[in-house]
């Protein structure tokens, strides 16, 4: 375990004596590496940071301490970071939960999963949410803890989470302890996003926050205050840890939904012989309906895929009420969406697809970035290996894919195909910026290209006539 | 009837003797009494305007001949725009289809309605739409009209309508008459929205336009051009009817079902003790979700009650296709939101509402504006009606509400009340700008106020304690 150097007295950029704080990250995920470099970097110097993780995340730690970011990212702030907590000295990971002795504030960056397909018996739901991995986080930090620790929640929760777990949990803990329940427990939610603006996104964006009482919200505000360019950015009490919980899953369902909605106007415009992109692109338009989204071939990463499900399971289980239709609608339907562009694929290949020879080109789940998190492309991945085709994966961010081992190829080896069709899994802009597709279409034999993002431009499809292009959502084509 | 002065020789804008063209509006509603009015006052007085409607409507039709526009507008422009037609002498109304005779240009701004709750038995659907009046509002027009007249529609109609219906009905009637098919047949849509701002949701607003060719795009674009400030909001040409007759009904069921969306977490934040209205701020924070909707009473209006049924019902129907199920959900639910309200009202009123008093503050479905079609205060007064609650009704932009054939009280009238109950039906803001709200509660014992729309300010519930405030969507009222 890596020395912790903590306590160190400093020379404050208010000139004046100052005792650095301890802030200590649970969990150094996809959102917790960042906040903790963030935190490391901010302004004024005022922290030492620990970032903590499990020993089965050896390899994370192992990395952070390295100075190297565990997660992919092309955001150069990342190294930026970095290097400023190297020269403080002020930055350490490491798997021994007895950093939160030392903490004067903890925030918590572990994930709270969704069980798809696993059924909760008690609610009669086609999911579960087990809470015991996440109270059992809680109470590793709630047993060892300062008397007057800030617990900073920002793991997406079901709403209610605050108050009905995590504060029992320490109410539990401190009585066993024989302290007096001084301990500040907040929620404020991230809104981080992978790409280049990684660091930003954190830093430079609007937050929600809030505490179980006034003094637990005064002290996440001011502890946000040294982080964030509230300023520019200005915060967002809410009267209720249960009320920004349901802040962060409600901006995510609403999200979830407004794309699964236009999933039924893509099928509606395929057989009215629309092209739905150009429809759509004209209601954008209108200032009120901007955010009309656009057809694709479904929903991927950690948020959006689940949190409609933690509002729905946290309504029923926290608060006996009824379940969220909509919500949980929603999540079904994006879950099926890749199974639309099967479909397309499967009636073009009529005679049946196996030993076909299928590129792939983009496996992430979202554009121009390498985040494979529950990507959509992986159904369709896994069912056209099911069925024998011969497959080659291609994606310029994503050179190795964790979840299935598999290497992608270089862009030499995606050219020599002699394919029988191409998937645009992601409409990584490289694909039509540096020409790769148009080089692909060049060397190969006539052939069939789905696209379930309409990205291909239409300037492509006149160049190559003889090429067969099946682009979701447009009946036009 | 009214003599129409047709083909005059006038001086045109341009310097040259110009034969004045004739435009002809079919329906004489909401947005047929608009539009004619915005093109007979078009910049260059271009044409003479004809508004046909049927002997039924004749009140409408001689209104409009008295220079009184038939709906009730707060819009100034209204009445700019008929003295300019007074002016120009180039605005009649009458209930002769021989009119369409002399129509250049026929403006079909006819109602296609959906029937709630008749079965279509053949499609299974628990909706109907009959096209037979539409369709023999099209042949009226097909079967006197000049050879090479241009049909703009501009109802909203199930996407294929004109190809599937206007086109073969127009073909059909020329294939009697002898003629060549030199008709001309395009769609574009309007977004007329009641209030102040009725004259330019018309003239000074985005525009989405088609035809069934490219002769007709072409024409339809050159008209729209004189009648629609098109430099400053440029025209969107689709590539197809059927394309802009989905985009209208895309819109409208996108903001149906985003209202219908917020009805569950409605429920859920109050189950929650949350108050969603504090929490939909923070979210509307983010650019990207800006138009995310708040609680409310209900849907009403035209368009979003129908609309995304005209969408499924078109792709069983013209296309074969599946239905729409969120689309068609999101009508159920908002036709269904009124009930969340009342069950606030009848769990308040445990012992029963009969002889209860109640004031209804609202009737229009929109704030600020008098418009009562399919608003969502009926269902809450039909049901407190049916359960022998005394109520009193209240609206100063409803003086006589039409449907109900009911007069609404005075201000003086509302304040006299000694009510057992207040609910706020439309959230206009001269409840509170002009403080008839403080005024009311100043007279009346402490009762029950039922705000669906979180309209009420807190200093107002801070001022009067003693009353019982129930906020939909506010579980920590």
């Amino acid at each position: 375990m890596e020395k912790i150097p903590i306590g160190k007295h400093v020379q404050g950029s208010r000139n004046s004596i100052v005792k650095k704080k301890t802030v200590v990250i649970q969990g150094l995920g996809f959102v917790g590496a960042a906040m903790a470099l963030v935190v490391a970097s901010n302004r004024d110097d005022l922290y030492d940071v620990i970032g903590v993780d499990l020993p089965s995340n050896a390899g994370v730690i192992d990395k952070l301490n390295a100075g190297e970011f565990p997660v992919r990212s092309s955001d150069p702030k990342v190294s930026e970071c970095f290097k400023m907590a190297r020269k403080r000295n002020n930055f350490r990971a490491t798997s021994d939960q007895g950093a939160y002795a030392l903490a004067d504030v903890v925030v918590v960056d572990i994930n709270l999963d969704v069980h798809k397909g696993v059924r909760d018996e008690h609610l009669d739901t086609s999911y579960s949410v087990p809470l015991d991995p996440f109270r059992e986080a809680i109470r590793s930090i709630a047993s060892v803890c300062k008397q007057d620790v800030l617990v900073l929640v920002e793991s997406t929760v079901p709403p209610g989470t605050c108050k009905k777990l995590v504060q029992p949990v320490f109410e539990e803990e401190f009585q066993k302890r024989n302290l007096s329940p001084e301990f500040m427990i907040g929620h404020s939610y991230e809104r981080v996003m992978p790409g280049p603006g990684y660091i930003d996104s954190i830093r430079n964006f609007y937050r929600v926050y809030s505490g179980i009482d006034e003094k637990s919200a005064d002290a996440v505000e001011s502890f946000l205050k040294t982080i964030i360019s509230t300023e520019e950015y200005p915060l967002t009490r809410l009267g209720s840890t249960t009320a920004s919980e349901m802040a962060k899953v409600l901006e995510n369902s609403f999200r979830a939904m407004n794309i699964s909605f236009i999933q039924e106007w893509t099928e509606f415009a395929e057989a009215a012989d629309v092209n739905l992109f150009e429809v759509i692109d004209a209601i954008r338009m209108r200032p009120t309906h901007k955010n009309i989204m656009k057809p694709g071939l479904g929903v991927g990463g950690y948020c959006l895929t689940k949190d409609p499900l933690l509002a729905s399971w946290s309504s029923q289980h926290f608060f006996g009420a009824k379940h969220l239709p909509q919500s949980e609608r929603a999540v079904e339907i994006n879950d099926q969406m890749p199974g639309h562009t099967l479909e397309h694929i499967f009636q073009h290949f009529r005679e049946g697809i196996a030993n076909k020879k299928i590129l792939i080109l983009g496996i992430s789940y979202l554009p121009n970035v390498g985040d494979t998190r529950s990507t959509p492309v992986e159904p369709v991945f896994a069912a056209l290996q099911d069925r024998k085709a011969r497959l080659v994966l291609h994606d310029p961010f994503v050179p190795f894919w964790v979840e299935h081992q598999l290497e992608t190829c270089s862009d030499k080896e995606a050219l020599a195909g002699d394919y029988d069709a191409v998937i645009l899994g992601t409409a990584h802009m490289t694909y039509f910026d540096d020409g790769l597709l148009h080089k692909i279409l060049n060397a190969n034999k006539p052939m069939a290209l789905f696209d379930p993002h309409g990205a291909i431009p239409d300037t492509i499809r006149a160049e190559f006539p003889q090429h067969v292009f099946k682009i979701t959502g447009r009946g036009d084509v």
